[in-house]
Formats: structure tokens, sequence, C-alpha cells
């Protein structure tokens, strides 16, 4: 079933008529026809399955039948910050971070980034939420993970969470590989975790020194060297196996 | 340190000349000079270091200095089975996969495929085979991923694992989660594990069965719905997670 989110607190028996890009999805893209059957996620979260009962010049309405008991949301709330990167990546990071249930991503320019947004941030930020709504979609997600610009690292250490890590190779090295399972597997459901990846050269000293006097802590992600784009999903996947698949 | 594959057994004193294409990375695209150092790994996934002693024309000799006592191997073999997917996800599954560990990734053509390879598929695997060197490279990885074509999914039955899984979205419905940990957790190191992913459109009922029939475990890799490239690297994760972090 088709699934997508609407700006409305939802329960069953409403009637509605569903937002423009829904309905031209739908209707145009897809041919829906009266009667057929959505998914529609409300602003509180929850699933409800709703019934096409009339199309007009591309305009969709539903009727809110009842609640569907779905919840795909990761146990715990995970940010990733990633130092800014090149090319594609920041949307390959948004897309593939939301399908493994990231509740928020975060861009920052760091020391050692290539690349530069500045006046490009408001446009880029925009175009990364479209991709997590657009993902959020496909994968079904009860929560549409925001994406957000930082313009400083040292603007996120002011930022509260329960868990706090930065990614770092020379911790495969050091036997600190444990540190990032250690973390995980302590939080309880409804704790939030923050992840630090850096851009392609990688996390400075500065910054890692920075960070972990605000309480983060260095941990590896296996002994391999991963791209920029990846070292996130290896995270979310990690979360997703500690806290979903051996609980 | 670059990192190099060598087609040649090494030893600590051996004087060579590398492979060209490597001659012509370090020469021409990193301008490196006489008396820089890079890794090299040995046919027998042995990493040395080696020095470079002469540059001529673009070929460019090394003498071997020392072994390095570095292996980045996931303890298990794990080999991953992707259904024929559309556009750059070939790529991208086997760049990711390298990077995440995978010593072989097989594409075949499966019942929802939607693309066909048939006397593309020895270009294409030619080239997903030059993409895994690369990503190897850049890994730093002892081992050169295979990527092979299989004609035909019950050709993959033959073959022997010591873990066979295929991943299948019911089963995060039915409480079959736990069975991707119970697999790959019970895994001695040296042990292979294998998993078949379906391509956009899923595995069909009779392949599921025919794969049960042979030996495979249903399993699900979390609640949520993942893209065919996503799956893969879920899985080469929590292989990660299970068998070098945990462990």
């Amino acid at each position: 079933m088709q699934h997508y989110f609407s700006n409305e607190l939802l329960k069953a028996g409403d009637h509605l008529e569903l937002p423009k890009e829904v309905s031209h999805h739908l209707s145009r893209v897809l041919r829906a026809e009266v009667g057929d059957d959505i998914e529609l996620v409300s602003v509180d979260h929850v699933v409800y399955e709703a019934r096409i009962n009339e199309i007009v010049d591309q305009k969709v309405s539903v009727i809110i039948v009842n609640k569907l008991s779905v919840n795909v949301e990761l146990p715990i709330a995970a940010t990733i910050v990633s130092g800014l990167s090149k090319r594609n990546k920041p949307e390959l990071i948004v897309q593939k971070a939301t399908e493994l249930g990231a509740s928020q991503v975060i861009f920052v320019p760091m020391d050692w980034s290539i690349v530069k947004w500045d006046q490009k941030s408001a446009k880029k930020i925009k175009r990364l939420n479209e991709v997590a709504l657009s993902a959020a979609e496909q994968s079904h997600r009860n929560v549409i993970p925001r994406v957000r610009y930082l313009h400083n690292l040292a603007d996120l250490v002011t930022e509260d969470f329960d868990a706090k890590i930065v990614a770092y190779e020379e911790s495969a090295k050091s036997g600190e590989e444990a540190n990032l399972v250690k973390k995980i597997g302590s939080l309880q459901s409804g704790a939030s975790v923050v992840a630090v990846f850096g851009p392609e050269g990688g996390v400075s000293p500065a910054e890692i020194q920075m960070l972990v006097q605000n309480g983060y802590t260095t941990a590896g992600l296996g002994p391999r060297i991963m791209r920029t784009e990846t070292a996130p999903l290896y995270f979310l996947s990690a979360c997703s196996v500690l806290t979903e698949l051996t609980r």
C-alpha cells in the first residue's frame, strides 16, 4: 500500500483532502481510483488506513477507515551529524539514513571539508528535506527525519543527547571498537544518540578534542576504512541490530 | 599510505615493477616520487610496506621493505547475492559491499527483476570487478571481493556455505527478526555465509520456496522497508557488529 504523510491530526471517520503533492502523485503518477486504499500518517505519527472517496481535478479526498498498529521507528532516536561532503553524497546519506531509521540528519562544515555551502545551505537543506520525505514514504516510516544545517561544529555541543559518539578511524587501532556496542547497548528505549562523521578528509584532532571535552566518546566502526557516506549507514545498521534484533 | 594489490607472491627484500595501472596512478595521478612508501598486498593477502626506488617512463619499481601485520577482513566470508536491479544500483552495491567487508558479490536475474543483462553480463561483471578493485584499494582490504554472474538462481543452491539466508520482508512481520542474529552469531571464524536479496520487486514466493527447500533460512532485517541496494549494506554491517565488535 502507498504510504504518505498528512499535516493533520487524524482519527477514524475523518474526511479530508490530501496535500497537493500527494494528490498529484496518486491521481497522475499512479492513476489511483476511488475505492483504493492508502496508508496515511497523522502528525502524531500514528498510521491510518485511508480510502479514496473522490478524485476531482487532481484533488484527492479520502475517508480515514481505521488505525493501523504499525511502528517501524528505531527504539532510540538516532541523530547523524555529517561533515559537508562532495557531489551527491549528502543526498545519499539522507536517503539511506531515512531507510535505516535515523530521526535527524545534521550537516555541518568541518575543518577538513573541501566544499562550502554558505549561502547555498538553505536551498540544499530544503532539497534534502524533500529527499527525506520521499525516502520516509518509501520505507513506510512513522516519522519524517528532520534535516538541518549548523554553521559550526561548536554549535552542536550545546545540544543535549543521552549518548554522544564521534566515529574515529584511529579508534579501530587502539581497541576502542567495543565503545560503540557499549554505548548503544546500554541505551533505554526512548533515549537519544548522536554520532558525528567527518567529511572525506576525516575529523581533525582539534575537532576530536572539542567533542571529547564535551562528553563525546570516540568509537571505531570495525577495522575497514569506510567512505564518509558509508560510515553513518554502518552506524544506523548497528543501532538496529543492537536495539531491534538482539533485544 | 596508498594501498594496492600485486599479482605476485611477495616477500621482504623483493624488487619488482608495479602493474601498469598502479604505476600510472602513482606516477601520473599522485605524482609520487622515489623514496615514497606504499602498501602492497601479496597474492596470499599479506600486506607489505614497499618503497619506490625507480620511476622511468611511468614505470614504477619498488623494493619490499617489510611485512605489515594488518588484517581488516571480516572473520566470516560473506557472500551477497543480489537480484538484477536498475540503473547504477549494482555499482553502488559492489562499492559499498567491498567497503563493508564482503568476500563475494553475485548478481543473478530473479523472477521480479525488471532489467535483463543477458549478453551484456560479461561486460557488466568486468566493470563491477573494477569497481571492487578500486573500493578494495580505498578501504585497505586484504582481499579483493570477486564479482560473479549466475544465469539462474537455481545454480546458486548447488553452492556450499555454512549458513544460508534469504532476506524477506515478511519475516519482519512474523517475528523472524532474531534469525539473522542467531545465524551470524553462531558462526565460527573462517565460516562462510551467503545472503540473498531480491531486486526492486522483492523475492517471489517460488524463489523463497526453492531456497528454503535447499537449506536457506528466511530472515528479517528490522521493521523498515529498505531499497534493494540498502539491505545488503545492513546485512554486512550486522555481520561486522556481530563478529567484530561484540566478540
